[in-house]
């Protein structure tokens, strides 16, 4: 394996409902030096997908349920943001501390369903986008048709996660990549199986990606070069554990 | 925000106990065209440091007590290991499908309590080092009094997680760095306050080393260049979720 490269794309601005977020990449990458080269990876933030989608909500507009203002209540939350937390989730998987962590129509665990009022104005939430696959599959298709160069797209969103302080950046969605590695059936030098190694590399190039993006920089998009992956179109939705095999359920 | 490099460390030979992991480093660093700069943070997996440590065990020398023969049983796995994976851990937090999940000494929720066979040769098992943060630190020292340089440690081990199929690398030990990133008290662009926001960099940084390094090519170090953090000391044991705050025990 050669070296990895995390390329910030700098110059994007904000996005608004119906952007051509391929456009936006190419853009700034025209600006740069980097040209897209086969095999590259460019990463893009939730919020920029779900703002170009229109995932973008006024709180004054949604009128909070009664589980809504009881979780509300419970946690010392906005009424509104919890209504639309729950409208987001099949089911709330663990709340206290204020945390209110749900499993979302996709299959994600997270807080808030990834309802989320930053960056985006007072007033307001943003939603995950409605199909992260989807939207990653998109970008690519328009990104390899304005280029040539076959490419993949990761949508990243920053996650807790359990047992953990601090949140990470992972996949939730993405296209022409598949989600894992696989080395079943593979040996280690010594002959030993490697049975259960499936490095879940969107993940890893997501949390790679967020240490040039950062939170506060505007950077919502980066090219990873020289990830090992193998092509597929999966999705992180095959990246959901099944239930039957869900210790964590 | 600038780019971020990832550069693997080859040819690093097999490690035996009383292995000076340091040398090792800069021996493979000497043969490369890379020379390490203020900043960068090297990357060791856990078990070029786990052997250098002495921790692995022949497995004919364990004798397993009653409730490892039971776990065992119950989970089709060795008993041995099983021995071994309890004395490593504090409590079983989850088992079933042939998966032992413990809480370790250290603090980590992890399978099998990061006690593992692959690459140990048969008949042995590689416990995790006994202060993994006190590993990092040792190995910064050695490094920074050689080269000048001021640099970071991290120690990494492939973990599963919850929910979502595969694993991931994250750090288990760390010097030089501090394993958040915090913008507690700073405000987005439209002035809403970034109250839960806190990078794990150091598990970031993990991942994005695992993506150079695999999991049969024999490169057990990384040097991660770029990245933004903060020099401190907390080690990642400083990451571990404070009981009271855990909505997962």
């Amino acid at each position: 394996m050669g070296k990895v490269e995390v390329i910030p794309l700098e110059g994007i601005p904000e996005v608004e409902e119906g952007a051509d977020v391929a456009g936006l990449v190419l853009a700034s990458i025209g600006r740069s030096r980097v040209r897209l080269r086969d095999g590259d990876v460019v990463v893009l933030k939730q919020k920029i997908v779900s703002k170009a989608e229109g995932r973008v909500v006024r709180l004054d507009a949604v009128r909070p349920g009664a589980e809504a203002r009881r979780l509300a209540e419970a946690e010392g939350k906005d009424p509104r943001l919890m209504e639309l937390v729950l409208r987001e989730s099949v089911r709330v998987v663990r709340r206290g501390h204020g945390v209110v962590i749900t499993e979302t129509t996709h299959g994600f665990v997270c807080a808030n369903a990834g309802v989320d009022q930053s960056n985006v104005g007072e007033g307001r939430a943003c939603l995950l986008p409605l199909d992260s696959d989807l939207s990653a599959r998109r970008v690519r298709s328009a990104l390899e048709s304005r280029t040539g160069r076959r490419l993949a797209v990761v949508v990243t969103d920053t996650f807790g996660r359990p047992w953990r302080r601090g949140q990470t950046d992972v996949a939730i969605g993405c296209s022409g990549i598949d989600p894992l590695l696989s080395y079943r059936g593979r040996q280690d030098k010594f002959g030993y199986p490697l049975r259960v190694t499936e490095p879940a590399v969107v993940d890893e190039v997501a949390g790679a990606a967020e240490l040039v993006m950062g939170k506060l920089e505007g950077v919502p998009a980066a090219v990873v070069r020289g990830v090992v992956f193998v092509r597929g179109e999966g999705g992180v939705r095959s990246l959901i554990m099944a239930k039957d095999k869900d210790l964590f359920r």
